[in-house]
């Protein structure tokens, strides 16, 4: 019996707790099994009384729903329920207005809360919703993918697509808590975990050589479920609450976390973004070992490290060369203007995350086109 | 000669400065005659090299275009001018959409600025657009009314209508500075001036009894032009920049500001906006007036402070009963209707701004519904 106890408290005490330094604007990301079972008197206690709208699509509302909003009943939490179309698509502005329309319907008022169910559309959607509905409601974020969890739900940026690029309508808008379940991956195809899973490699691979090195022994575990896979979010979350904390606002270190945005972005541009060739994270995986691969070029690391990085996202089934996305791609020439419509640009310089070694990336905003696109030009032609 | 290079100097003096303190989104608010003459230096110097994307609408085009394009040329700034349709409709999802796609479109970077040149209408959708835009670009106010000016420009309130109601979508963004340009409203319709001067009066009424008894004195000065006007404007900015110091997202004092404009806005929404019957400030006027008549209902001013307001208001020209407005007013009950949804509300109770006298103002959030229920259906059956 004393042995049952005992794992008992360790579960407890498993349950892991990231805060986000903001100032006033600061809030906690809770990390552990089970957590959506729970969620509801985690609201409650820190929002007494409000009413909820709860922001979910449909996919994710198939599975997660129940358990969720009985979770807030049982806590005493009036809700609502919206749900929105699956996918990329659904961040446009016809699905904001709409559901900015929704939120307003529930007669939601200051002091009321929205709610994020579900991965990274959801939760930019509806936290620009949040942020733009009465100049801004409280947001509570409840991520369901591996890569909302260490990513899209920790930062406060928010917003959605136009026809001139992704991401370039939103906000920054801090949610009051985030509840990232980690059981709930379980149910998460292989393939959006491992893509998830490249965003966890980037935090090694940017600022932490123990925690990539950490990663190389330990990856199954994290795939398998588990608290080494806690540990991994966590870690993740940490990281990244780290660089929000120092630059909310993005005007500089936040630019890190783009290692392998600039080139993986531009990847996923140049398929339209058809998720059957290519998803953020696989984008993410092969633009960091072009990172990687650059900043050898460049003469700041040794051919031993490329050949690391390259080891482990292979070893996760990460696809790790432009030619690893199935079908033609464009020129070059292409990749360039994409890149230079990014809105990582600044005043005409190409802006780059560059590395010195595993966990020793840094910003170069002063990189010469010509180099970057003879470099593409190579990579393509392989 | 000496008395002519004297006037020149206090000519030049005459250009006032308001400071709004809001930390590291602290700015400036400049007014003056002439100053759409200067902007571009002005802006040159604030936002060195950047490119600017000027928001104006359709009649303000015709009138104040020229010389604002021609001063930006002349002090060397790169911009782009995008016109919307002039009126409170444009205050839409689908022309913030547009204009999102529009400032995309010119492809400006961060460190750029967007420019709102006009009145409310252009500076609450074009603010929430710069908001939104690459999530926050800089920003710049060019008021062209009077409202504007003392108004809508000043304390970073940005927005645009859902069906549910008037800027219940937007944002808290500042701006890096407020040019008003006080000439430019000697080409304002009268009403148009007589709506602003609501809310000049408004500032005195609700925090400054020295103020209202200032404008009493000197309210023709303020409508003829003149140095009168640059005070009137400069106070009432001081007096918005103070609440709003002290309280930038609205949670508490900021509230004050809202004296007459619980029953104003449920005016406008009785008419559905119809500005033929009554604009925004004869709402405000009116609304004013019957804060006041309900404060005394409550014993908390003398039937003598009533008419000091109402003899005051009505001598600039507004109205001061809701007779005043032409045509049919629906019941009582469809007043406290849209009293509950206003945005105001909070919690079920309602908040108003009441008053102990002349620039004695208070937010109190408990009035009994009864009560305003009761008063409201005989001010309507007069």
């Amino acid at each position: 019996m004393a042995d049952t106890v005992v794992t008992e408290c360790v579960s407890e005490q498993a349950e892991k707790n990231v805060n986000v330094d903001l100032g006033s604007r600061s809030y906690d990301i809770r990390i552990g099994r089970g957590l959506l079972e729970t969620a509801g008197s985690e609201i409650a206690t820190l929002l007494p009384g409000a009413r909820l709208a709860v922001v979910t699509d449909e996919t994710v509302a198939g599975i997660h729903l129940k358990p969720f909003s009985a979770s807030l009943t049982a806590a005493g939490l009036d809700h609502t329920v919206i749900t929105v179309p699956a996918g990329e698509s659904t961040k446009c502005f016809r699905e904001f207005e709409h559901l900015c329309d929704e939120i307003l319907a529930a007669r939601l008022e200051r002091g009321d809360a929205v709610v994020a169910l579900g991965g990274g559309v959801v939760g930019d959607l509806t936290g620009f919703a949040a942020a733009a509905v009465r100049r801004g409601m409280a947001f509570v974020q409840v991520p369901t993918t591996l890569l909302a969890q260490v990513d899209s739900s920790v930062g406060g940026k928010t917003g959605i697509n136009s026809r001139h690029g992704k991401n370039l309508i939103g906000a920054f808008h801090q949610p009051a808590v985030v509840l990232a379940d980690t059981a709930i991956l379980d149910t998460l195809p292989t393939r959006d975990f491992r893509s998830g899973y490249a965003e966890v490699a980037k935090y090694g691979l940017l600022g932490d050589a123990d925690f990539f090195a950490w990663l190389e022994d330990n990856w199954k575990a994290v795939f398998a479920g588990g608290v080494e896979r806690d540990e991994a979010v966590a870690r993740s979350c940490q990281a990244k609450a780290d660089v929000v904390a120092a630059d909310e606002l993005e005007s500089g270190g936040r630019a890190l976390l783009n290692l392998g945005h600039t080139f993986g972005h531009a990847l996923e541009s140049a398929v339209s973004y058809e998720t059957e060739r290519l998803v953020h994270g696989e984008g993410v995986s092969i633009g960091m070992m072009l990172a990687h691969e650059f900043s050898e070029r460049l003469g700041l690391i040794g051919q031993d490290t490329v050949e690391r990085v390259h080891k482990h996202l292979s070893d996760v089934g990460l696809p790790v060369h432009v030619q690893d996305i199935p079908g033609q791609l464009p020129p070059a020439q292409t990749f360039m203007d994409i890149i230079a419509q990014d809105k990582k640009v600044s005043r005409g310089a190409l802006t780059f995350i560059l590395t010195r070694g595993i966990g020793e990336a840094f910003v170069e905003k002063d990189v010469d086109p010509a180099l970057v696109s003879d470099f593409l030009r190579e990579k393509l032609e392989l």
